[in-house]
């Protein structure tokens, strides 16, 4: 089988950072299918970064390996660790990047005296780490191999997704990103609304659609989106621009 | 054969849109080649996505499949349709996107029912149509199968791709987009010119020349670009910034 | 043995010009292995391109194929040129592109009138010519049978990389790039420092540090980065918006 092993870093795509990656994972494992999630992650943005996996994975196939890359600790002790669940491997900085997949994982400590064949950077473990031990999984090389196991509640926490419920039943929570249409994606994960219910960010009561193309051209509306959670859109245009809102500005929705 | 699969849309490269959809494909084939051709097309510009593939398909070997996703409409009543011409397949909505790419082409719409593994959303069917869709036809699965035929004459029409000849015999286009280059890409297809002709944008009259080397180095000039059409060029500079020039400004060709 | 094709170009990622390389390499050479390097060199800028290929091709496996194409002479007389060094090889146009990677080469300079069977344009030569040759390669062609061998001193020289030393001991250099995090990246390849030493850039004096996690968050410090070389980081804020630091802005150490 051609294992498939998925990218998601913050480190942009001006650079050669990502390229040089792939180069390392090509020559531990030739074969690999690399697929980038994205590299676009605002820098340094772990709780973006943790978001776009948890809603990400799900899609591939089972023996895929994920590694994300969202890594301001870098250089310093933070652990590294692989995460097994449902089929899937994790291989990540433990700094909350992996809050989202933890659920019922087996997790692993990576020893800090894996036997990797390249000189170690102290700024770019992406390349110098990560790429080469996600080769030894693609080749097939158990998490076991690699370190001991470990309580995936020892994992540190990154506490972003969950939102509130108000003092009057309102739901609270908060814009994670503008996407690159320019919608306000939030943390709110709601399963149903009554056609009562109206979404309020920066002081406007913005009302539900079912689709882009119920709501007003140019208008404010919300919606449940792809990835499962409110936004807040402009049909043909941007919210972004819109209202000029960012990254945990306050978000709720009333059911009256 | 290894089929390949090329991805053009305008989801940008900043989420994990495009990922998620790759990850969907591979599930359903986990053999195909992806190849993306822009996911820069400009927001829910349809006519700049046709123009890109009109202008694309033709370089990719024989049994190629195309997945164009501008779809401004998702969730409303517009259909999907696969194109079959000189060996290629086209999947995309029909809203003039394949417009450039239907002569000739036997049309399959897909059925409403066509049985598909994952939920379909309001917002992606990028990921959620399209993609096992397209994996279908990756492993071998013929379009009759998927859809009944139709004519190309019924599909939607992208009335971007023409120029016009005005009173006085000069040819009238527009502005396109302007590529990374700030090259001011046009509608003009033209393939013999005298040395003597100009082309006229924004007031000013513009030299041609047959390569950027042959422009002047920081001046505005004209030539024949690689998709085949007029662009206007600022060797070693911007004729974007240069002019302020944008999409749907008139452009003209006069001889004399 | 699959072939990998790395790719490294000005072209941007807004065009389907990058997919229409991909798409003709993939007609002469379907099993080969393309990686993106990065797409986003600065547009005709030879220099940083050449030391983004010199910084990167060692991350690859012997037998790779590196095509770099930054080509601001592109219809116009240069050479195209195959170079041959420990295993890998690299296509691309003689301006200097190169130059970081020509020492202890074998060079051959491709014939005019090497058959490619595309046509040949005036301004898109990375799909309509560097694409088939470097297909021809991947297919395992000798360059032996493509062109003339030829001395690596009479190659075009890029004059970047070198630092130099001034009047009074300090290292002298100049800032290459700023990264994707907004890092200052120069050309000083400093082996070894003392703890006293600063770098000293728009008239400010920087401590240097040994991770961006020593340095102070929000202030500005340097470091060996991952490319061997000083930059100048703000640790969790971008060093280029700090400084207002650009290309060519001159860069010196000095050890007390």
């Amino acid at each position: 089988m051609i294992p498939i092993v998925t990218l998601l870093t913050d480190f942009g795509l001006r650079d050669p950072y990502v390229g040089q990656m792939k180069g390392v994972l090509l020559s531990h494992c030739p074969s690999a299918r690399i697929v980038d999630l994205t590299h676009n992650v605002p820098a340094q943005d772990v709780g973006v970064g943790a978001f776009f996996l948890k809603k990400s994975w799900q899609y591939f196939p089972e023996g895929t390996i994920h590694l994300p890359v969202v890594d301001p600790g870098v250089g310093t002790e933070r652990a590294v660790v692989v995460l097994r669940r449902d089929g899937h491997l994790f291989l990540g900085p433990d700094n909350g990047l992996l809050s989202g997949v933890a659920e019922g994982a087996e997790v692993f400590r990576i020893r800090d005296d894996v036997e990797i064949s390249s000189s170690l950077s102290n700024t770019f473990h992406g390349r110098d780490l990560f790429a080469p031990v996600v080769g030894m999984l693609a080749n097939g090389k158990p998490p076991e191999e690699l370190g001991e196991k470990m309580s995936a509640e020892d994992l540190v926490v990154c506490p972003l997704h969950e939102s509130k419920i108000g003092a009057r039943g309102e739901i609270i929570g908060e814009v994670l990103f503008a996407d690159h249409f320019g919608n306000l994606v939030t943390n709110l994960e709601v399963k149903t609304l009554s056609s009562a219910a109206k979404v309020f960010l920066k002081g406007m009561a913005i009302p539900l659609v079912r689709t882009y193309g119920e709501g007003e051209s140019g208008k404010l509306c919300g919606l449940v989106n792809s990835f499962g959670v409110i936004e807040v859109a402009v049909p043909m245009g941007s919210a972004a621009d819109f209202l000029g809102a960012k990254r945990g500005d306050l978000v709720t929705i009333k059911e009256h």
